[in-house]
């Protein structure tokens, strides 16, 4: 049905198509029936080299896809949800989890002894040490023994280690958007680490798909509000793959806020360090060749309605003195925060262009 | 950069890729700023054949394209925009108008002077009567004698015209969702063709974007209004082609409405006839093999959120008693209803396969 | 605390002020913590005459209202919620059951039993046989004996025994919309009874505040859906009511959509009829001295921003011929379609100013 | 018509109402057609004892209230808009001036010399010296002579100054809602003043009623987006009136971002300083007896559902660790934020409750 693929851009492109082997790799997504799941479900289905191959979804299990998924169309709309426990089809190479954290883990476990490639969504794998998953989620975790063995996919960051990973801890939406722009400043050392101020401020499609009073229409539409206080979950992540990643040890202040929007977050980073008036150029420097990372001009501040339904994130910059500075990125939570990247890191596992199926251009409006 | 195309989904497609020559079709945009040109970019950048190498937009002519279209990234957005009057670069091989009723004509009409093919989105050749543009219009129409030519592109009634087409007139949106569950019903002769009421709800960005003050956020937010009485110039377009696919004079009654989102159209077609029962399996049948057209199960009314970012129309059928009958039918006002119509018909006008470039799974939510 | 009261506008009112007695109506609201619930409390507590004294919400008992509504404040905010099956103050004279028809009825006996006037808002005793509340409701009444008494309070057409009455069944959201215009044109028996179409649009609040996946955010949001065919229970309403006021039998053909917004309704009625161009007029006159309707001049349509947050209802006529014309009114769901318009009632039961503590302006925007 | 005053809730407050003196005060509103100015007429309509005389809106004088305001009804709806230079009726007391800064002034000046007192709700009188209103608003004053005896109507701090006051300048949204819970803690000298850094999110009313594309519904609509670095005007005035009032020169970092709703504003203070964990109870105790300020319990933050459409301005405090602490305020930006906060002080100014006609319950939802 999809004919993407008759002919192509450039004379190179096609010759090297000539001589590659064709192959379809089978997927299957866990959790599918979530606001991810289903942004994973599209991305998948109009991707040139996966399929999906085997859906599931606890509460939803024996329904068909299309019956809880109203944006859902064709074959995959006609497939029977299983579920999270049922076991994997033997020709699935990929499994996609995107579980409530401690869920997550088990299903991670069943899938790599069954001997496919994993992108975990949740939270699970994102810290190496236990003390810190327990601080920051309060449970025990039943398997541990996988922390050294997951790559953080930050992709920009991480991708010699992503390309070889059986399995990906996805970032999660916040520390996405706030450790993009971050991290090279870490590595320059221009940041005053002792007072990093994140105020992020999300789309409701962030929250999840429960059915909870909180949730509801009227309670989020044509209003805001700020929660997590004290310390949200992803402050430890932040804190973690900063210096993981930029190799300094950093305390976040950061402020979530929930906003009367389905998609869409804007991190705003509140940041004290020196010659801010160099940050505008490390940034465009270090992005200039990313795909899906768009550096501003400088005194230009992003929209998320720029990113919108794009695995973008976009930066701008503006240095207040010389020693204070505002940044501001913007991506879109379900993709670049959570299935976009997610695709992005599975293109680079199994040696697929890094952009296949995935947007630059926004959906505008 | 986009590889989307080294691998393909089966050996069939591939041997046949293998075999084809390979080509790119330069394209223009003219209406480049706008909520639909804004979408003919985004779906052109990433078209496996197409590409964009004209944009013009008359009142930003002079800026890049980036600068005015927050949504757009990479080489589209470093474009300068031209006039529309400015000439078209040779090699450009297909032009879609994106225009003022009026003003597009002139484009039109030079476009094709210089041997290009057009896709017209303006309503400037959806009439076959001068006298009935005129009363839609209340102008004069430059170029009448571009009518008896031009293919009305409701592309699943017209393909083998589109296919041949040097010109086409895209349909309306509100023409398009109310045209697609009537045609079969008509052509069936079970419809009550003297009370035809058509109750129509509209995204925002089907208004344009003029700076208007009743287009301002905070007049629309939060509010709905009816509007176009005492008659809407759709009216006049949705019984010609009723008459021309449907082959029934049609008499419609049609109140448009405005809603506070951005996208996303519902008709709600208020009908009386014969035998409504057999409605749904009619409409079944008929859209059966439309990769755009989704009739629901009997008794399942859709909604626009899941046709929404895709090229999708979404079919409920109810019949109130033997006689009366609602469908309901969803389009994306910006896709179906005006840029992804546009590309569908432009991948016949080129031999590509008519879903190229287009989706058939919504952005959701 | 409020000395709303010091001044007034006239020495004639404050002669009068000054030679009445004073008193305060106590008041009980069952079912106070849904969304009409909070709009009566937030209503009653400016209101210079009557109230609060008592607060019941089955599910959220126990609670203080201020933890429960956000919107709240003041003493009401300190006040602690009830069950609806807990006995009411002897000294409340009042009571409001905004509580799920079946439920309602129960707890209106028990209040008219204690002596107390009820306005339910409930559908518990909008009809007079017992056959057609079953036929809508599909379940038998425990109260039937009360129908008699029962005053159908649509304010504008029942004021006289409104104001006697015991026990209020105060009118749906949709009633009153498509009643207010269509009663006086029944009455003028300009009509076509047969074929009255009634497309209304629904802000979500109307749906309620019960924990549902289809009312969450992201799935109202950016969307919109028609719901209830076949046929709605408010249609009976709607046709039991344009007999009693309108004195003819009609038959509605009623579709009901969910919006993209908090509050406000739009009814479009499309209407055959006689002599159309005389309909401006006769709802004109009909409504010339009526604090909260107002027919908008010729030609002119209303929105919803205009009316949301008052009690008024907007009407707009337009004559497409001398046999058709459509009909466009908007409310405030939660006001004139719920709490608003039962405050009118209970003014009207105690022999207040009927608009007192009720809105004529909209919080626009 | 309005006859809230015929009985009232206890006999004191009847008794002093029999023994005071009847009387209205005439109001004119210049800049009547604005989103603030729409709101001043809403509030002084239904206020016990102002009374609208005189409209004036410069671009659509000539017209009538009611064609240009939607939400307007009865009798204001009828009078004909005035041009802010047309003289102002004799008999008027109290003048609002809800103009662009600059022009506000000389409105002003005008209406002081016909003897009125006035509001002002521009940025004109906010600043005490020419240097820095120049600063911020980058241009030369008409009337610094106005500056020493105007007073800044931040009524919780001001009330006695504005009792006596001829010329109010009425406090602008950002630094309401950043004052009003960071002046008592200045006070405590409890708060590191070299890094107060003020996160704000408004709704985009507060950007006024201007046709500008960027205020486009489909422009604002499901994004958020951060402007004014790097230095909002508002910074400078944040800073006066910190000094002002809490007696310590302060230094904001201020980063305002636009939201997708109407009204609200919600600013998120990022503070440091000593003994947070006292700072709940600085605030509880020193708001204890406001009525339009509501200090929630610890540890719950406010949203701006819960004080939209009142003019109470609601509080969270969050301490982080004992030398970091969050703060986060909401307010109505245009009722607390501007017109409400108005008519609190005007209420003061001619010694009325400063309640009066000011709703402490909000519309929710």
């Amino acid at each position: 049905m999809n004919l993407n693929v008759i002919m192509t851009k450039s004379f190179d492109e096609t010759d090297a198509l000539r001589s590659m082997p064709v192959m379809n790799i089978a997927v299957a997504i866990l959790g599918a029936t979530g606001y991810t799941g289903a942004e994973l479900i599209r991305l998948i289905e109009s991707h040139p080299h996966f399929e999906v191959k085997h859906l599931a979804a606890h509460s939803q299990a024996g329904k068909l896809a299309g019956d809880v998924l109203p944006g859902c169309a064709g074959k995959v709309a006609a497939m029977r949800l299983a579920t999270a426990d049922d076991a994997l089809p033997e020709n699935v190479e990929l499994v996609f989890t995107a579980l409530p954290h401690g869920a997550a883990a088990t299903s991670v476990f069943a899938a790599l002894e069954a001997g496919k490639k994993v992108v975990d969504l949740s939270a699970d794998f994102r810290h190496k040490s236990h003390d810190i998953y327990q601080a920051a989620y309060g449970a025990s975790h039943p398997h541990p023994e996988l922390f050294e063995e997951a790559v953080y996919g930050l992709t920009e960051f991480a991708r010699a280690d992503v390309a070889k990973a059986r399995l990906i801890a996805n970032p999660g939406c916040y520390p996405t958007s706030t450790l993009l722009p971050l991290v090279p400043l870490l590595n320059a050392e221009l940041i005053d680490t002792s007072t990093i101020i994140v105020d992020s401020k999300s789309g409701t499609s962030g929250a999840g798909r429960s059915a909870k009073t909180d949730l509801l229409y009227c309670e989020i539409n044509e209003s805001v509000k700020a929660y997590g206080l004290p310390r949200h979950r992803h402050a430890w992540e932040m804190e973690e793959w900063a210096l993981g990643f930029g190799h300094q040890s950093i305390t976040v202040r950061f402020v979530p806020h929930i906003l009367p929007m389905n998609r869409g977050m804007l991190t705003t980073l509140h940041l004290n360090g020196a010659s801010t008036h160099s940050w505008h150029e490390i940034l465009t420097d270090q992005f200039a060749d990313e795909p899906f990372v768009k550096v501003l001009p400088e005194g230009r501040l992003p929209s998320t309605a720029g990113i919108s339904g794009s695995n973008r994130c976009d930066i701008g910059v503006a240095a207040l003195s010389d020693s204070e500075a505002v940044i501001v990125s913007c991506i879109d939570n379900l993709l670049k925060g959570a299935a976009g990247q997610a695709l992005q890191n599975a293109n680079l596992m199994f040696g697929f262009d890094e952009t296949a199926g995935l947007a630059t251009h926004a959906l505008w409006p």
